[in-house]
């Protein structure tokens, strides 16, 4: 048994992977953005056709923070001397000189916008593959509407994975909005595949808790008797976890397929690593009706949010904890499978990517002997 | 000559000793209560007979605070997942499963409550030994009346010793209140027995400093002359003192043991180790004179409250100076033979531990010995 | 190429020299003052006969930082346990005792005031030379008018150092108030000496920013047109660097010598390392007209404070930016021409420094073995 502390020895992610970096809206021509994600300090902006930039946050001459400086056109010109660096951090301009030295850059991230988040690829670039993009596809599906929030909570974004993973806690954390005993009661599936944990949960014939019976009312119009409740949380490597949730009146088919009388939302999250210690917890609620009706979306986007600070009091008392008893272990309960099988996929992924630097670096070293010893 | 900031090299007290965590009335059964004593982070509630507990404050499961949880009859439920935990820390209830693993326990610490006081033995719970309990009577007893409170101040508990064990600091920090050069001008005696301290100062013919002229008035009803006022100090290892303080008009028979004329109260003081660099101060000032008198217990209570508000800042200034100047050693004055002596009593306490481990060890290895090679 | 943060390895000053630690009017005989120069801490304050004194800032007898305590006299007495120390830091009182033990005494430094500061050599006292106190008498010439404030900024000295140096940073920093283009694109000139630097630089024909247009028409009493403007920055190592700045109408003479038509002025600056990551600015900006008009001086000196205030802001950034990046170095541009220089006689001293320490140890070690082997 390993002691919890150690669990957080960094770094404690994969490098080769698509992080959220700002929500699609954070991101514009006018205002430079900094961030850090996996240990990297970036600066975002965009270019005047409205793609995304992200460069490394430290200027090559004097590393003063870019994000201090200002975007001229396309290029971000730094703060202090002026010196501008164009989207593939390339220098373009130092003060009083005629010439620049073609050396002076600074590192440019790989970037794409997807599903309304801008994702950056920290790892090797030419390993930077489109596919590997998690799927938030509901965030800009035209049959789902709903909006999110960023929060940045202290603690390592495997405490969120943990968090989303085991929904048990609702009955604990939340009890006055989402949770009540029945989530703690009911049993549950995991199945895991490639890159993939998925937990599903149903609850037959329950009393709604308040979110989901204002969710009901404001559809059918009436108060909600008895439900069927389901949560089926899809955990795709190494951090994000889209949750199909939802009740529909008990009786009416949805554990077999027919949810039309029902309400349903799906929890949308993706919890980049800033640090060991910190990460940006990104989340949306998006739902499949009364899709234009903003009020509704305001509301359930303040509730969540509600629900969301619960969480986050939660996972800083935490890692506080787990700082504090540097000599404690993780125990496990059958509630935490999901959350077992999660962690054991992103540990594959650091793995693997230790061995191929392994590999990599066997490989430098044999061509290296080639050349020495060959033709 | 050592250097000043190795006195203070963790853990720096004893661990078998009861330290006070709380005043009676801080612990209850609505709130939980969060405190750090000698390096353990505990968290208290009362069961519903009234009984005091004190368990580890981090969950078994995931190490969340267990403060963050709440009471329910005589357990503790934890905010996160619900684990329950009765008084004796064994792990009663699991979310989402029938059996509970019977390994599941976090530690409970002795506890009892005397004087007002609810204390916690942090060492091996087999030699938690009732006589041991520091006596501060006093503060429970019908004969005396009077309040306190809890400071808690980030130096280390040794120089809050250091600070009562010498009343001299009265003229130089108290001076609007209980100083005056005859402190600093007058003998003083110090006398030691096992695990004890006595400084005994008497300061004959001297004008009354305010807060002593105010209680002759008050008891009284005029203002008074020269008093003879007296200090006398009571350590007791490792880190409580009770001083016995009063003042009686000049020639009325106080220093032959007859205090009928004049005022007399006890300085309670109790601190706690939290860490190498922070301390939980009890103290209570309580009079033998208009005990039903609340008015009196407010105002002596503010007026002290007051005066250690100074010591804080002195204590504040003083541990930052020590972590700022690593190089440097405490020096010591005439005044300085109670402080000595205290510390010395708790430097052989630590170092008594210390031998037992040894002995404990080696008595280990001899049975494991006798095992491999016995009969 | 040596990593940035490498740079800072303490200590990275060097100890013989006059570091301002206060100006004039912050040191007086009611209150003392606690300044910590090049990792002394130190307490200051005046004697009867208005002379500075700089003590160490910590009681021999229990560490309490001296300006704890009050003066009485030309003495301080510790706010603990009112031990007296003289100017020299010998403790000239004891409480409680009749005898002062001869040992017991505080480090004092050499100290000294000119041109409105109160300066303090760090070093071998011995070596303490009056003639090494840096130039900046116009801060107290008849002929000159002005005032200044100390800024304590969260970084290097020597960043501080860096930004004196080379003056293109106003285009980008501070561009609302002394900065154009012009700056940035002029030529200038670098020169050196023992202990030296000079970087000149003059814009011809140029339109002058606010800040000047405002003092040329203060003074003229109309608009002004385009001006020759002058930057002639005298750097004295390790940390003074005092920058003749002005403009005078174009055509009027000023490059070839005669100012008398425009408006100058000198920015004082002396920068004392507090520590590796902290350092004390001490500045003035003094001017040559209207030298009675305190309205000009108020305006200025805020204006001034305006301007600093942006470079405060980026050299507490860059300073972080070093830390978050330790494995970065710093590139240099034509406009580090200055800084370098600057730099590289910092670096003499403090190695010539460790060079003496080297010597004077073995001329030790050759006494000793005279000794062993002697006569």
């Amino acid at each position: 048994m390993q002691p919890a502390a150690a669990t957080f020895a960094a770094p404690d992610w994969p490098q080769d992977a698509w992080y959220a970096a700002a929500y699609d809206v954070e991101v514009g021509n006018r205002k430079l953005l900094a961030r850090t994600v996996a240990d990297k300090r970036l600066v975002l902006y965009r270019r005047t056709d409205g793609t995304a930039v992200a460069l490394e946050n430290a200027c090559w001459h004097r590393l003063l923070p870019l994000d201090k400086g200002h975007i001229e056109g396309d290029e971000l010109v730094c703060g202090y001397h002026g010196l501008a660096f164009d989207g593939a951090g390339r220098c373009t301009f130092m003060p009083s000189q005629d010439t620049v030295n073609p050396a002076a850059k600074v590192r440019s991230y790989p970037v794409l916008e997807r599903h309304r988040f801008v994702w950056v690829w920290t790892g090797d670039p030419a390993a930077a593959d489109l596919d590997r993009v998690p799927d938030l596809h509901w965030n800009d599906d035209q049959a789902w509407a709903g909006d999110g929030r960023l929060i940045e909570v202290p603690c390592s974004y495997k405490l969120v994975v943990d968090n989303l993973m085991d929904l048990t806690h609702e009955t604990f954390v939340h009890g006055s909005s989402i949770g009540h005993r029945a989530v703690a009661e009911a049993p549950f599936e995991v199945t895991h595949g490639p890159g993939m944990v998925t937990v599903t949960r149903w609850m037959i014939d329950v009393e709604p808790p308040p979110f989901w019976a204002q969710q009901l009312q404001w559809k059918t119009g009436k108060p909600p008797g008895n439900v069927d409740r389901w949560q089926i949380i899809r955990f795709e490597a190494p951090c994000t976890i889209a949750i199909d949730v939802g009740v529909a009146p008990t009786g009416t088919g949805a554990p077999e397929g027919d949810r039309s009388q029902g309400v349903n939302g799906y929890v949308l999250n993706t919890i980049s690593p800033s640090s060991d210690k910190h990460c940006l917890y990104f989340w949306a609620f998006v739902r499949n009706y009364a899709l234009q009706d903003q009020r509704i979306t305001t509301l359930i986007r303040e509730g969540v949010s509600g629900v969301f600070a619960e969480d986050e009091d939660i996972l800083e008392a935490q890692q506080r904890a787990i700082d504090e008893h540097p000599d404690k272990v993780f125990y496990n309960l059958n509630i935490d499978g999901g959350a077992m099988w999660a962690r054991r996929l992103i540990d594959q992924m650091i793995a693997a990517e230790g061995l191929a630097s392994h590999l990599e670096a066997g490989r430098q070293a044999d061509a290296a002997f080639a050349t020495v010893v060959g033709a």
